[in-house]
């Protein structure tokens, strides 16, 4: 492609409206423009990165053995009033009427679609298993949409659907699946984990999330330093430490603790460590019959975090997690929240795993103002039991017993979910079986958000002078910068022979043929972020040199002109 | 591809509520499913033709220079508000709020967000000309979506927009447009005509229609037997006879023609033909300075249509075109309009050019229950002028000049158009021209749409059997049979290794390795349309044969088994 005839939209000034990275370099180099609030353009130089991504995912897909279909974008409201979802669904599904007066909606996922579909199409268990995508426009009217492609509200995803006989095939399935969305992010260039996920209010009984690891993701990864296991932090489990509970060594004191409402206040005031003080929540419990709920105790180590989520699903605990009230804390225990502990505690009292290995612990007195230290255990406290209730942390054993945990923020870009029969029973989508029986199929979904994808990639490619692609992603892979073009005939020729050759050979290569100055065309392709560039000029033709650097090197490098063809073709092997 | 893993979902009914031919063999074929009116998922077997297609257009317009953009589906309302539109268009499009209650509409179409981006993006005459193009879902909210994707209310097109600094440039890059469609469509194999077109309510200076010849189409096309001028007929020029008006041969002659009101009942009452008889429509002229509407009248031979297209566009005639009422006509001429000719006719009198050209002829007599017989201009009868005012009829001479015309049906499947300055102008888009002013952009825009394509290919190829499609465009290319698959190991061992030579050879093939019988098979793949078809069965192999049948062809062909992958390079060259 030449420059010049095509729209090179760089901009120097950052965008004022632009928070992220990703957003501020993808409206710089000229990949997108903002049309309204949530909705983009993709510009020629932002597109061509996107159909290359496209590409990837279509071709490893294919290789799957799914089969590509297109759904509408615009569906109709019965079949989400069928599954239950055109109720459920807030006002993130965008409704609206035809002329006529219908309810339709845009498709911010296609579960019902599809499955109405195949249970028209697919009768007899003999068709199963079978895998179905699509790369197509989907709608989410986010209350705020930001961070650009990142969280749009219409975006383009690749969406995918299974149907099986039996739990057996899903998971057969669900590891193909699995194995292509690591062999896409991998063929992307990025550097993403797999990561065990919550299954959330979807329901169903496995789940995926692939993260690419960047500082300005909105989910914290917990990940193995040794093996490949990586979770949500929500849902990465802290195991007990290992050994025996240490010995107590010390004698239980009452100490006056005036003013101190946080674990950082009661740690500075008797300069100990946030880890030797246990931190004690009062939550309620599930109602009795007479509507009646006890007082809970939480008990967790100062230096860890509570993991309502973990909590809530323990038998007993009121769902969602509720912390009790002042007034219902001080009527039960006979003092303020910030006082509370597990000494002579007279409720039910659940410790976490890490807490309940403390020795010589400081903790609250059940007396306002004061604390106990040198607590211990068994001769100065009592736990009813004990429990998984808090967030891991760096450096905590990983669940697998492989090597300790790190903590990274992660971009989701991919989700696999193992839906079960939520919507094949909901839509009653059935085959006949081997004894002529109906039978409700088995479901799972599979997506990347692709217009995300673009965006995560910058993310966690990028430098002070713009962005860094991956090379199979590049807009273009190799620019080829003239310096003087339009004066010098020698660098004019020798620039668009070079062009010719590589473009023959098959790289996408961009000839900065404009009439501009050389700085300019060297900050806009570093911008844009092309990963090769050559530059031809006479001072270098002198001596027979076309000058060499890579996107991602410090330095250039002199290439002699009978060499760069071969030079190019070893950095870029076809 | 095998057909075990692969949806082939054939149909051996003829769907009920499928009216044209291309619809039923697209659901027949598995090609597609309706989600909701107006709204159809693609299939498997479907999308694979579309995706050809598409990328057919793709190629085309980057070959023509052309940039692609992706512009979003939902557009905001105060672009169409600037351009005027949000108020004229309207109930096909489709309006809708979002969560906020701001007014958006779902694309029909792209001018004004094309025209926006531009105006932002494009500063300088030395930036122009430029053209862009997208493949894009749209939404055009029928009143009365019909006939499949060949009138849908979701549908994809190819949409292009240039920009230019004057009327050459867009001519320039309009004829750049029309070639590169051209050459879409015969790759396509599609038998098409480029059509000269009305610019309609869009307004600008010029358009061409392509349209697919199919007896099925909404349009009637009238082009050369001779030259590549084609027009649709509301706008081909009906010529003046060529010669002389034939010398009169008879004397005027008063006759009854009591209860004739038609020419067809006229011409059969004097034992006539229709174009011996002119017939006289009274419409209004345009109100004078009083309101006042002369009446005047239209004179066509009885065999030939008034065109009220070209009729309402000659200076004094109302537009739009309005026929008197019997009252009125009545009340001024003293008869009714079954009775109305030229002779002694005391108003203007517009007669059209062939009409002119007539001698002898039956006309009114401007006396109810009467007509003249013998009648003849200038002696009898005078007008006041003459004037195009007819629709062509097969074997008129061409307006070129060349050969006479033909008329056939048409499908429109593409449409170029110079709009000028229509949108730049209400969305102020210009640029600063040489002299450092500031100048409004000239635009053109370019369409096909892609979906109507693939209908519109079958409504051109199909048989009984099904549809015989391009070889551009097939699903699959060549299609395996083998019979008795599951049996015979030696039919199964050809079958797999002609599937993979034929693959590797980079063709796409469908392995028909379904446990079917081989007449369900055969049916299949002849409803799908795949062009070749290589049938392995044992009876064959025994003498060391393969059957080989073109879609096209009547019979089969036997070739020997080691011929026939050089035969297939001869049917496919690549």
């Amino acid at each position: 492609m030449r420059a010049s005839q095509f729209l090179i939209a760089t901009i120097k000034e950052t965008p004022a409206d632009a928070e992220v990275i990703s957003h501020q370099l993808m409206l710089r180099a000229g990949m997108i423009r903002k049309l309204a609030t949530g909705l983009y353009t993709w510009l020629p130089m932002g597109l061509r990165v996107l159909r290359k991504v496209e590409a990837i995912i279509r071709e490893e897909m294919d290789n799957s053995g799914a089969m590509e279909v297109l759904m509408p974008v615009a569906q109709p409201a019965e079949l989400w009033q069928e599954s239950g979802r055109w109720e459920q669904y807030g006002a993130e599904l965008l409704r609206f009427n035809d002329r006529h007066g219908r309810d339709f909606c845009l498709g911010p996922t296609h579960e019902e679609v599809i499955t109405d579909l195949i249970r028209n199409e697919i009768k007899s268990y003999k068709q199963l298993p079978a895998t179905f995508y699509q790369v197509q426009t989907k709608f989410r009217d986010e209350i705020r949409p930001r961070f650009g492609v990142m969280r749009s509200r219409e975006f383009i995803m690749k969406d995918a659907y299974s149907f099986h006989n039996d739990q057996e095939s899903l998971q057969a399935t669900y590891d193909v699946m699995h194995a292509a969305y690591s062999r896409i992010f991998t063929r992307l260039g990025l550097d993403f984990r797999p990561v065990i996920a919550d299954t959330g209010s979807i329901g169903g009984s496995g789940s995926h999330e692939f993260h690419v690891l960047a500082s300005s993701g909105e989910d914290d990864i917990a990940f193995s330093d040794t093996s490949d296991y990586a979770a949500n932090v929500e849902m990465a489990e802290a195991i007990a430490p290992a050994g025996e509970r240490p010995t107590p060594n010390q004698t239980m004191a009452r100490v006056a603790t005036p003013n101190t409402h946080t674990i950082g206040e009661v740690s500075a005031l008797l300069k100990l460590n946030a880890e030797q003080i246990l931190k004690t929540l009062i939550v309620y419990g599930e109602e009795d019959e007479n509507g009646k709920q006890d007082l809970i105790a939480l008990v967790v180590r100062g230096d860890h975090q509570l993991n309502e989520i973990k909590a809530e699903k323990i038998a007993g605990v009121a769902s969602p997690l509720t912390f009790a009230s002042e007034e219902d804390i001080v009527a039960t225990l006979g003092c303020k929240p910030g006082s509370i502990g597990p000494a002579g505690l007279n409720i039910r009292v659940i410790a976490d795993r890490s807490a309940a290995h403390s020795s010589d612990f400081v903790c609250g007195a059940n007396e306002d103002g004061f604390h106990l230290t040198g607590s211990n255990w068994d001769r100065d406290a009592a736990f009813t039991e004990t429990a998984d209730i808090r967030n891991v942390v760096e450096g905590d054993p990983s669940p697998d017993g492989q090597g300790s945990l790190l903590i990274k923020r992660g971009i989701e870009v991919g989700h696999i979910f193992q839906l079960g029969t939520k919507y094949s029973e909901a839509l009653n989508a059935s085959v006949l079986n081997e004894n002529g029986k109906d039978q409700v199929m088995t479901m799972g979904c599979y997506g990347i958000g692709v217009t995300r994808v673009v965006a995560s990639a910058i993310e966690q490619n990028n430098d002070d002078k713009g962005i860094l692609w991956p090379a199979s992603i590049a807009p273009f892979e190799i620019a080829i910068v003239p310096l003087n073009m339009q004066k010098s005939e020698r660098v004019r020729e020798h620039a668009e022979n070079l062009y010719d050759t590589l473009r023959g050979l098959g790289y996408d290569v961009l000839l900065d043929d404009r009439n501009e100055r050389p700085g300019v065309k060297f900050a806009d392709m570093e911008l844009i972020g092309i990963p090769h560039r050559i530059v031809i000029g006479d001072r270098g033709l002198d001596n027979g040199m076309l000058e060499y650097k890579n996107r991602r090197a410090a330095d250039n490098e002199d290439i002699a002109i009978d060499d760069v063809v071969d030079f190019i073709q070893q950095q870029l092997p076809r």
